[in-house]
């Protein structure tokens, strides 16, 4: 329970609506966490919902996605009067993202899209709420009047100092971020749009603050700071986000207490390491959701014809598929010679070999093709 | 003067705030007539102003163009508090241009982008304003429930039906809408997307209201009824609106009175054919604004070289350059026979042809390559 006045919020980040899995799209995904989020936000009686940036997938998102976030945001702010605290992420068009913010205020959705606004906090009962959009050096640079601001390290300095002028000492303070924080740990599917420290903000640089909200990294365990987290996305965009538990934080203020709250999915993102034989025996995948997003990665090493259509028959929502023991060991595993090898009818190499690359066996039409060309290339051989 | 719970509206229309003119920016164009919209609204003390669809000139907008239009509308609402009327036309993006609408209605800001928006009209003291959006026939199916709606005409018929029977009669009736009225006349720069009357409104069935406010049309003289008008864009988007003279339309309600006030245009698109000689006079183009947008029919008969070039140097902003009496005659004109053209260069038989049509000199890069294409060609010939 907390106490009277006290604050209490629900850290979401990283939505990234429109986003696509390796050609799936993930709407329905999206939908489902968002209810999830919705009934832990009431059930929990949070006195607002932070989404600390990459609201959006990209800056010029569909008119589908559009549509999805602005619905989710009227339910959240006008349906069920949660206020919301926001910030435009580096997957964000910050311009686009600004529009009717002057209006949304007037019921509690504030989002901040510029860097001035970062040094408007906003006013709770026990918290000062500061709402750090995205931004790069440059706009520090222009913000500050300061050339000499080169790296987002130098301007986060003057960024947080700027916001201690503006600390009230009797209340608490909560700042909402998108950045990298030196140190966390990185997944394939977040954009690291810079490499090395530089571009990171370090870690120490939070310690002012009572929380930091924090988004940018999709998993909840990137960094394991005190007072400073990324909730992670509600949803997996990745193979290599797999092992994430995905879901968001409730957090109080006073007395500080986080606490973690899970959202199932969907459709989970998982990976199976396992021969194709057990693949196909229906004993091993009666057992498991085969509608998942699924990695599959094959213990096997010799040719398995038309091997992604078999296994699409079964798991219908493959992302990728690849092998323990790669290819090359692979194709020189069979122990054909070199003479063998040289004896074999050019047709049947070249489907060995498509085979072994591509994970599937040649069409009716690529053999065609093929046997046309083999028809051309003797004939100049004859001729020569 | 308007009587006492009366009410003025301004009415435009056809911003399409991110529209080019053949390559030129025009957003200190479109910038300045919004300010002189905004000084004439304030002036006649207004009630509220109308935009009648295409605020954006396409369904994604560029950065520039969302910043500018946000900027904009935020001038009028929340800095000058006046009420605006607006829908969605068929250069919007309805789903885009939608985000934000719940909330912008507390500031008196109401932007229809749906059909059944349609029917829920804005009461305000002595009239209901009726925000008709752009919409396909599909559209009206859907929301009808009635597949017989095939053709706009069709559709329109439902819609005033509707809109009828929630006329209150103690007021008046105005109608916002965004779409090609019958008869209108037509220029080279509104979309048509489909040719012939099942695409119309026909014009009588307007006249259930008291003013009927449109956009789609660019001229402010393109439709003549009474009580329905095309307020034309504020700003000439095609020489075919060079002789259009822009302005808004001040309406007043009761008693009915329609009044037209022209904008300046910051810089305006005009038509010069001259000769070529008149227009290098500095006793011409000393008397006219040459920093215009301007389309530039000779009226020499003769080749003059680097015509372009020479032009643009007095006059910075050529929207385009023609000949009154077009090439074929003029290649023919000069009075050369078969026989003498057939006895000169290839290259310079090219660089003659090249200079007609293009208008141009051919580029030394240019000629590089003519040379070596004719080398190419006498060797080919010689060799047959």
């Amino acid at each position: 329970m907390k106490g009277p006045n006290k604050m209490r919020f629900l850290h979401t980040a990283d939505w990234h609506i429109g986003r696509r899995l390796h050609g799936f799209d993930l709407t329905d995904e999206q939908e489902d966490a968002f209810r999830q989020i919705e009934r832990i936000a009431l059930a929990h009686q949070v006195d607002g919902v932070i989404i600390a940036g990459d609201l959006y997938d990209r800056g010029m998102p569909a008119e589908s996605a559009v549509a999805q976030l602005n619905q989710m945001i009227q339910k959240l702010n006008l349906d069920d009067h949660l206020p919301i605290y926001a910030v435009s992420g580096n997957h964000d068009s910050a311009i686009r993202l600004a529009t009717g913010t002057p209006w949304f205020k007037s019921t509690h959705f504030y989002l901040h899209t510029q860097l001035a606004q970062a040094f408007e906090p906003i006013e709770l009962a026990d918290t000062q709420l500061f709402l750090l959009p995205y931004f790069e050096p440059f706009d520090a640079q222009q913000y500050f009047e300061d050339d000499t601001i080169q790296h987002l390290d130098q301007a986060f300095v003057k960024v947080v100092a700027k916001m201690k002028t503006l600390f009230d000492p009797a209340k608490k303070h909560v700042l909402v971020a998108h950045f990298f924080v030196a140190g966390s740990a990185v997944t394939d599917s977040e954009t690291q749009l810079k490499v090395g420290g530089l571009a990171a903000v370090p870690e120490k640089l939070l310690h002012d603050f009572d929380y930091v909200a924090l988004g940018h990294l999709h998993g909840k365990d990137a960094l394991h700071a005190d007072h400073a987290r990324y909730s992670g996305s509600p949803v997996k965009f990745s193979l290599s986000e797999a092992n994430q538990k995905k879901g968001v934080f409730i957090v109080d203020t006073d007395p500080f207490n986080l606490t973690f709250v899970p959202l199932t999915p969907l459709r989970d993102v998982k990976r199976l390491t396992e021969s194709f034989a057990t693949l196909m025996d229906d004993s091993f995948y009666g057992t498991i959701k085969r509608d998942d997003f699924i990695g599959i990665t094959l213990t096997d090493r010799q040719p398995i014809p038309n091997v992604l259509a078999r296994l699409r028959a079964i798991y219908p929502n493959i992302i990728s598929l690849d092998r323990l023991h790669g290819y090359d060991s692979q194709v020189f595993a069979g122990g054909e010679s070199g003479a063998q090898i040289r004896q074999k009818n050019p047709m049947d190499l070249l489907s060995g070999f498509y085979q072994q690359i591509a994970k599937d066996e040649l069409t009716t039409q690529q053999r065609k093709w093929a046997q046309a060309a083999l028809k051309i290339a003797r004939k100049e051989g004859q001729q020569s």
